[in-house]
This record gives structure tokens, C-alpha cells and sequence, in this order.
């Protein structure tokens, strides 16, 4: 993408309304504009995030054996009085009425519809287990919406649905999302820990919350530092196989870690005081096992084996896909403005040309753009008629990992510069050695 | 994806409830359920179906330099009492209110979320010309909604915008939409004829429809059937140049195509009475240009290079992405069901084992399976112990292009079956020629 044809609207001044530095950053970078309080659009390079997000999310999910869907924003009340919910969800639900004075609402989760979808086509013990997801915009009114799109009202949502003939079963789904939640977490460059929390108002009997380490986190949370040098790296992983997923859980569940809802203090104090932590947390999904609660109320049966109807076992599993957006930023700042991870960043590389209008350097910009899209790259590359400080601070604050610097001086010695925005590590190389170089920092995310 | 896992809930009777085609054949297909009136879920092959048309329609945007975002389902009313349109819109608007009383509605189109966007950031030609979309649910209540996802309340809609300095620049950007819906439409095998229209409750000057031809048409057109032969092909096609997009245009629009609200008994009369076709249509898309009714009203303006202050020149642009499953299943099945066009059927093959348990069989079609998805493409084993005809049947109702059959008398002689949904046509090969064989088939549509 070349700058002069693009939508980046940056701004100079800090937006006074922003507490925090994701909220800040997203509006000076040109990412989000507010439609109303706790809306946002999602500008170009805002939504380019996000699409990268919910793309990760889904090849994890795929990868689990996990089947997509879609169901819609709008549901019927009555799905909602059959759960015993709709009178349960309190003012943070929107409740609407159509023109046929039909009541209805913005799903805020969708227990009740996949559930209704379940029992209206299953039977059988035969068509499981089976795992539903979608990734679709949810609605929560908050009273007081705030932090941008860490807590906003229309929100983007994967949620996730077992179905299961018993417990046994159910749990193996359970543990095949947590996996699935920390690769996918992993792919974005965050740690995020797994943390045995509350069940809140969904209900639940295990259930665990992913937190990512920011000052800024909503919820305090202690742990073993032992947690935070765990990662799967390019572990093969078989999702049908019940012991290696059991046993990563096991890997990521033994370390202590807690938020304030869950903390004992006792079990705390037998971690090595060296690797005691505290500090705050961002939540960034949640796994949920609930057994009966809704295949109960709504019949949603299967025959078993043995001919018997039981009620089938489920989870519902949430990944808050816009929130991540503001969570990575969070934990990937500073002064100057965001820090991509490689494998989230909208661009994988910016060229700054320092000589604009000069034919040698527009030359050489042209041909790094030119061989860095053949070769699968998405540069964005700089091409306006702007001073090279307002060129680099535009760079730094929508925070492209990796940023190339042509100018007449160094095309003379025959080099351009290679600058890392997280590091500030510059090195000089000939321009034809930049496609190779790049291709070893994207390993694995292209 | 093996079907035995997957989650495919085929109806045997045909529900009462459908009256055209595309509704009876996408609910006996598992692809929708209707959640409420006009309110649909996507089952996983519907799902898979609209994502490839979403993905398709981004495709072509982008490579016609429109930029991506996305702005949210819900709006506040306050941006449509700006334009006036806020009242003038009438009950077909879901009016909502929120907790702290304030109106809301959910966007049936975004002519005024987009002019605030714009006005917000933009103020010089220098930002021009400039065309944001997005593909996003939108909410129509209408009164008697039916025909599936054909006239549903919730549905998925790209809309684009341009922003042009005058009227000149704003009608390239008019050509190079309908350029770029042309492409769209052809990759997904629709014959869509642009026909000129009224303009509607949006108002505009200039306007096109996009008419796929369809027996259950809500509209009757009248056309010269010299307009059917047209075709893009692999044209190169540079949507810079002013001229190349304008002769494309001319050539789609000369052959004479009206829809019964603009047609022109005179005119069509001048058309050679062999090529007079009358026939119905169904609605795919529209352009329109309708320069500074928006702008004008609400203040986007930008500076000139001779120092001017003037309203931007507008259009806005859409494709009917959720309805187009509809529209191509109308276009494309017979009494057995669905046959995908090539570009948008959900897998590309289906691999029917007539044996389930055979040895040799289940070698067969695994050994398939692995080297068509090594190829990259999706197959859909049918693995279930079912009967062959049975087999048969939903492979024949869900319409993918292509079957290979496999049984354990073929393999004896060193054959599999080939069998194109669309002519029944069979044909002998070896198991190892059926990759490269597809790969021809499918070339341009990987």
C-alpha cells in the first residue's frame, strides 16, 4: 500500500477522552473513530488488524477440529425465556422490539441459539462430539463503556460451543480449547495465562480465564513466574489424542496463578518467594465447562449407546476478538507508539523514502516495494511529500515492526537501512539482500 | 473435512415453509436456520459459502484501490437527523433505545456514518479521490420478510463509498464500480446485467441495478440478448485509466437492459426482434452516484487547489452478499438440488466411498483425499456407512461440482468415476490423474 493513496488519518494531539494507552494510540494512529459511546468504526488499518486476528483465531479453531458457523446479531426473546435467562441478564442486555411489537435483543452470547440449533438436528450419540463456533459482533450496554475497544459495547466475539455425550468427553473439549486458546494467543505475541477464575453469570463448574500481563489489566493477579517461560512453540500437536492435550493443560495449570476473584494466599506462599508475582491482567478469553445447564431446560438430548436419552454435556469457550486489539497494544508500546508483534502487524514492513521526488531514491523505493509484494510481503511504503521526521514519527506510532530507510546518501554507498521498531537497532544492507533478510524475521507468519 | 465429522443436518422433506428454490434447497442442504422471522444462522456449508462470496467481493474491491474497513451494526440516531433521513425513513428502520435513553438504530445503509467519518479527517483534493467500503450485517425490517435469505432483515451487505472533488472524477469512480461488480459477478459464474434504474429512497442521479436472470425474480426485465455474451474474461484491466474502464462500462451498457421501472417500450422496439428477451431478474447489487446531497447537508467539504471550499461529490455502491447465495442458488440447481458454480462451491469435490470399510476402498479414498488437499484443494469425504444412493443424494442436493466415486469393482480395473454435477456426465480414471485432472477443471478458482 502506498501512504498517498491510503486512509491513515492520523492525529497529532492525544484525544482528552483516552485513559489509557491502547485507547490513545488506536485513535492517534488512525485505527478507530467513535460512532457513540462504546461504538466504534474500525478504520482501514483498524480493521486490518482486526481481520488478522480473526483469521489467526479461526485456523486455530479449524486446526482443533472445531467447525464454524455463523448465527446471527439479532435473537428472539423466547430462546431467552426458555433458559430463564432473559429476565436473569439485567439492563446490560439490549432489548428491542420490531415492528410487529415482537420482542427481541443484540445477543451478548449465544448459549440459548446454538443450543436450539443442537436439539433441533442432533439425536444421536453418533454425531459427536461437535464443536460450533463463530466470530460475530456481540452487544453488552454497559453502563459506563470506556478503555476504547478494551470495553466497549458492540464487540467482536469468537465464542465456541461443545456438545458432548458425558463429562468424560466434555472435558477433553475443554482441555482442546485451552490448547488451541494458547497457540493462538502465542501466534499473536502474547502471553496470555490460563488462570482458574469465578464462573460469573454463565455459570459453570471449570472454567478458566486467560489473562495478558499489562499495568492496565482490570484484574490483579498473582502467579508463578515459572508460567511465563512455558510456550509451545512448534510443538505437532494431535487434538484427537486426549493425554498430549491433557498434559500441556497439566503444564499450564501446575504453575500458580490467580486473579483476585480466585486467590488464596495460602497456596500462594508455597511458591519459591523468588518467583512470586503480582501485577495486573487483561482478559482475553475464557473456557467454560457447564455440563447440563442449558441441554437440560431446552432438551437438548442425544440416545446413547444403549438406547438412553441424555442430556448432552456442553462448554461455551470465548476469545474477545476487537478487545485483543487493545490488549496487544497494551502490552506492545511505548512513548513513541504501538510495537506490532510480527505475526499481528498490519504491515509487515515500512519504507520511508527520506527524497521524495528524487529519481534514484524513488526508484529504489519503487523496487523494494515491487519485490517485497512478490515475494508475499505487505509493505506500506511512505510516499508523500513529508519531512523525513514526520515520515519516521508517523512510522514509529502506527508501530510497523520493521522499517526500511532509502535515502540518496546510502544508495550511493550502495545500502539502505533496516531498522527495528522495537529494538531501534538500525543496519545497513544492499537493497537487493532486504527481501532474504525479512523473509527470516517472518518465518512462520507469512 | 470428512463428513463424519462435520456438521451437515440434511432434511429429507422439503419444509412447507419455502417457497422458491434457493430457501427450500439451502434449508434441505443444512446451510441456514432460521432463527427468527427474516433472521437466519448459518450452518457450516452456508457459512463456508457466504465467506467465500465475502472473500471474493474483498478481493475485487481491493485490486479496484477501494480500501477496507469496517464501521459497526448500530448507529446513533443523531447522524440521521443530521440528513433528514431519520424520520423520512420509516418503519423498515429498527429503532432502538438504550439504557440511558438514547436513540439508536441499527444502520439499514451508512451514507451519514461515512460522511462523518470523512468530514472528521479529510480537507484537502490532495486526500482525494478516496473509496472506503465495508461488508457488514445490516437490519431492514421488513414487513413481510420471505424467500430465505433472498428478502431476510438481518443481512450482509458491502457497501462502498466514493469521494471524488467533481462530478468528473466521482463518475470514474461510478465506471470503476461497475467495472469492478462486473469481475465479482463473473468469478462467481453469475451472468449479472447491469440495467439502469430509479434511483430510490437513497436518491442519486446516475444509477445502475444488477440483475442476475432468475424465474422467481421480483422484477421483470427487458434485454437485448446480445448483452448475455459479454464477458470479462482474463482482461488486464487497469483501474487508473479514466478511458479502458470507461469503454468497459460502454460496452455493457449499450445493448439495451431495463428493469419494468425504467424500461422504454420505444426503445426496446429498435432492438433486432430476435435479440428482444423478456424475462425476470433478481437484484444483486447497485451503483449510485448522487453527488453532494450528503456532503452538502453535512459539511464535507474539501479545499481545492485554488483555494475553494467545496462539497465533495459522492456515491455510494453496494453488493447484496448474503442474498447473492440465494441468487446463485436460483441461477444454478435442477429437482436434485445445488450445483455450485466452480468459484463458490464450498468444496471443491466430493469423494463418495461406495464400500465404507473395504480395505482397498477406505485406502483409496483416504490416499485421494490426502493428495487433493496436498494440492490445496477442500474435498468432502463422505465416510459415513450409509448407503450408496444415500450417498448419492446429499452429495446431488448440496451440489458440489465434482464427485469421484470409489468402489471396490473400479479399483479392480484401476478406476475411480469422475461425475460432473452439472451435466451427469461420467468419465473412467486412474486415482492418481484425478489431481491434475481437477486442477484444469478448477484453473483460476484456486
Amino acid at each position: 500500500m502506498r501512504l498517498s493513496r491510503y486512509f491513515l488519518p492520523v492525529l497529532k494531539e492525544t484525544p482528552a477522552e483516552a485513559q489509557i494507552a491502547s485507547h490513545r494510540l488506536m485513535l492517534r494512529a488512525g485505527m478507530i473513530k467513535q460512532a457513540a459511546a462504546g461504538i466504534y468504526s474500525w478504520l482501514p488499518m483498524g480493521f486490518k488488524v482486526l481481520r488478522k486476528l480473526e483469521n489467526i483465531v479461526h485456523e486455530e479453531q479449524v486446526r482443533a477440529g472445531h467447525i464454524p458457523m455463523l448465527m446471527p446479531t439479532l435473537q428472539p426473546a423466547d430462546l431467552w425465556k426458555e433458559s430463564g435467562r432473559y429476565d436473569a441478564y439485567g439492563p446490560e442486555m439490549l432489548r428491542i422490539r420490531d415492528r410487529h411489537d415482537r420482542d427481541m435483543l443484540y445477543g451478548p452470547t449465544n448459549e440459548e441459539m446454538i443450543t436450539d440449533i443442537f436439539r433441533a438436528h442432533v439425536g444421536s450419540y453418533k454425531d459427536l462430539p461437535l464443536t460450533l463456533y463463530h466470530i460475530q459482533w456481540k452487544f453488552r450496554d454497559e453502563i459506563r463503556p470506556r478503555f476504547g475497544v478494551m470495553r466497549g459495547r458492540e464487540f467482536l466475539m469468537k465464542d465456541g460451543y461443545n456438545f458432548d455425550v458425558d463429562h468424560e468427553h466434555a472435558m477433553h473439549a475443554y482441555n482442546r480449547h485451552m490448547v488451541s486458546y494458547l497457540r493462538t494467543y502465542e501466534r499473536m505475541g502474547l502471553k496470555a495465562i490460563p488462570m482458574r477464575a469465578d464462573s460469573g453469570p454463565i455459570g459453570g463448574d471449570d472454567t478458566h480465564e486467560f489473562l495478558v500481563l499489562a499495568e492496565t489489566g482490570e484484574s490483579e493477579v498473582f502467579y508463578d513466574s515459572a508460567i511465563t517461560d512455558l510456550s509451545l512453540g512448534n510443538r505437532d500437536i494431535d487434538y484427537d489424542d486426549w493425554d498430549q492435550v491433557a498434559l500441556i493443560c497439566n503444564e499450564w495449570t501446575k504453575p500458580y496463578a490467580r486473579t483476585d476473584e480466585t486467590h488464596d494466599a495460602g497456596l500462594f506462599e508455597k511458591v519459591p518467594e523468588d518467583r512470586r508475582r503480582t501485577s495486573r491482567g487483561i482478559e482475553v478469553g475464557q473456557i467454560f465447562y457447564f455440563g447440563t445447564k442449558y441441554s437440560e431446560p431446552m432438551g437438548a438430548t442425544v440416545n446413547t449407546k444403549d438406547g438412553e436419552k441424555v442430556p448432552v454435556h456442553m462448554g461455551s469457550h470465548g476469545i474477545g476478538v476487537s478487545r485483543l486489539v487493545g490488549a496487544i497494544i497494551e502490552a506492545n508500546h511505548d512513548e513513541a507508539g504501538i510495537i506490532w508483534p510480527e505475526g499481528v502487524t498490519p504491515y509487515h514492513v515500512g519504507i520511508v523514502n527520506l527524497k521524495q521526488g528524487d529519481g534514484e531514491a524513488d526508484r529504489a523505493c519503487e523496487d523494494l516495494y515491487a519485490a517485497l509484494t512478490r515475494a508475499g510481503f505487505e509493505p506500506l511504503y511512505d510516499d508523500r511529500e513529508e519531512r523525513a521526521g514526520a515520515k519516521f514519527a508517523t512510522m514509529d506510532l502506527i508501530g510497523l515492526p520493521w522499517r526500511i530507510t532509502v535515502g540518496p546518501r546510502g544508495l550511493k554507498a550502495g545500502v539502505v537501512e533496516l531498522t527495528s521498531r522495537r529494538t531501534g537497532e538500525s543496519e545497513e544492507l544492499a537493497p537487493d539482500l532486504v527481501v532474504d533478510r525479512l523473509r527470516g524475521i517472518y518465518a512462520g507468519h507469512l
